[in-house]
């Protein structure tokens, strides 16, 4: 398995990360770190490599969820965090749409100086418990009385693991409201090649020199591979055993955790 | 307009209704009738002509629903109505599924005789407010965990019209769980051809001796079209100008209410 990647290693300057399922697993009470995950990103730092971190969290403005992984231990900081809602604000201004938001309360915050009046557009995250009925059909109305209708989704994931089981993401409501209105949807932040290629341009990494490591076979491995970057898949948070038959999507790599991918590239960096 | 579909009404022996939309807008209060269809009811089967209605009504029991409808005053009985629940009853025991439900508590009593213990299966019906995050994300997890998961849905409609504004249909979190769990669901009610064709045996008449009159273009009008009947589309309930410019479907005809087809078909009835 190891000789299917280490190939890109030594040439190697940047490392992207997945956030939730790589690092640690979310849930109640914040969610809990990976074991070895704290160590591991410490010594991606230590090796000189470039990191930066890309994550679909839009359960919580950027600050606070980097407060929270510092709060765990992590060594990172809001500059190195890639999130879909400043990327989104910055679509809605360059456009002139203003939103409707079917999102997580905790986030509403990073749509702060974006005109929400008259809506002109529906923004989907990762609600949760505000998927209800009334709120998913309340987005509906605004979408099917458009003239031309626009859905931004932060992310296409199918579902995430929290401590307590799977929960359903963000793409599973961006596909209803799709196929409510009979449209398709514009993503933001993962899969999208231009999320992964903000992260590549500001490590000022080029795409053959980096590597991604996710939980999310289709979001982060498919994603970045499509973007021209190498991608292993961990075998923790949202990973199934099914991820490795998939019939479109190969990891370059298959790795138990963040902590031995670490291991393998680091033992590989420069041969 | 008439020209295009008055050269079936020659051979015509049975007719087909939807009912919401066709038959009442329902709404709070349990809807009100379209104007002039109560009486329509009447002139079709004082006719002759053959009549059955086939609903993907799925938020009461059949029994409860047809009280509504006779109360408003509209001539019809259990055994014309032909809708999703008693036919999805048919397949699971068929086929020894045990469902998970996730439909609307009012027409959990037609599974009464159902085995639901240790579920191998979802249906999901019209759910309305159940249609909760907590509620869906139950249906996923039990899909989730099977090694094959089967997904039946009631119906496959986008949206419905009651009397405050759109509603969002079980088509809809049908497309959410097939994209969570990669499946695709079975679809029983309309468009499914068997549907159809279980309403056209039940009076005796061939495909071609017979018109659905229904406000859903795809369910009502294109199934109907695929079955081998004429469909006539009418201007009332979630009717849209914009489905006279479908790409793919296209009614017999367009009438603006039952009323008015009723009027052309008697007059050309036996012609």
């Amino acid at each position: 398995m190891m000789a299917e990647w280490k190939d890109c290693i030594k040439n190697l300057k940047g490392v992207v990360l997945d956030i939730c399922g790589v690092l640690y697993d979310s849930g109640e009470g914040g969610g809990v770190p990976i074991p070895g995950s704290v160590e591991a990103v410490k010594r991606i730092k230590a090796s000189g490599l470039k990191l930066r971190f890309c994550t679909n969290e839009t359960q919580a403005t950027r600050d606070k969820f980097v407060a929270k992984l510092q709060r765990m231990g992590f060594d990172i900081s809001v500059n190195e965090v890639f999130s879909p809602a400043p990327a989104a604000c910055k679509i809605l201004k360059d456009r002139g749409l203003r939103p409707h938001l079917l999102v997580y309360d905790e986030v509403v915050p990073e749509f702060i100086d974006v005109d929400k009046s008259n809506p002109n557009c529906v923004v989907v995250g990762d609600a949760a418990d505000n998927f209800s009925y009334k709120n998913v059909n309340e987005a509906f109305r605004v979408l099917i009385g458009l003239e031309k209708p626009v859905l931004i989704s932060l992310g296409r994931g199918r579902y995430y693991k929290e401590t307590d089981g799977l929960k359903l993401d963000v793409g599973v409501y961006m596909k209803a409201l799709e196929y409510a209105c009979d449209i398709e949807a514009e993503v933001v932040g993962k899969p999208a090649k231009m999320f992964f290629q903000s992260a590549l341009a500001d490590m000022g990494v080029e795409p053959h020199q980096a590597i991604m490591i996710g939980d999310d076979l289709v979001n982060d491995v498919g994603g970045a591979q499509q973007c021209g970057m190498k991608a292993l898949q961990v075998r923790t948070g949202k990973y199934r055993p099914n991820d490795e038959k998939h019939p479109t999507v190969k990891a370059d790599g298959y790795v138990n955790n963040l902590a031995e991918a670490v291991d393998g590239i680091l033992k590989h960096l420069g041969e």
